[in-house]
């Protein structure tokens, strides 16, 4: 039962925020619907004091100066995650 | 262990997405960390084809046009979600 609630809760996450979330033990790998690569993946780790930090990997490294803005000096995650999806969102949209 | 394993994933919601959630049956209730009052809160209903719609409630009609649009036009919701969770957060720092 709560296997099967895990499942609905990560499904839930993906239709409202728009990103696949993986947890990998103290690690959370997100993935956008509106990615434009497989490989752009977000890697966020839990500190022993429950901080959450953003570990580098390309796909980080690639993100505007503007959007990393809210995690270097407004320090909010939820900031940067909103402001990326709609960033990839309007890229998208724009495209199609 | 699942049960823990929910409780965190909550917890990684809520760091990451800014938003408490609450699963009601298949409903979602939503609060945003950065909520101005307690009663701020966005119900979803997921449906029997998996789509998930925005309740009316008294917050759902204070929100503006604009931030409804990404639902009513763009139809989407992490779109919609991440409107409002910039719009709050800048909200709020312009208050502080």
């Amino acid at each position: 039962m709560f296997k099967q609630k895990i499942q609905e809760f990560r499904e839930a996450c993906y239709v409202l925020f728009g990103f696949r979330i993986d947890m990998i033990g103290q690690q959370f790998k997100l993935k956008s619907m509106f990615a434009e690569k497989p490989s752009d993946t977000l890697l966020f780790s839990k500190q022993d004091d429950d901080e959450f930090i953003l570990l580098e990997n390309e796909y980080s490294k690639s993100l505007s100066k503007e959007i990393h803005a809210f995690l270097t000096t407004c320090h909010s995650i939820p900031a940067f995650l909103s402001h990326l999806t709609l960033d990839l969102f309007n890229n998208q949209t724009y495209l199609n």
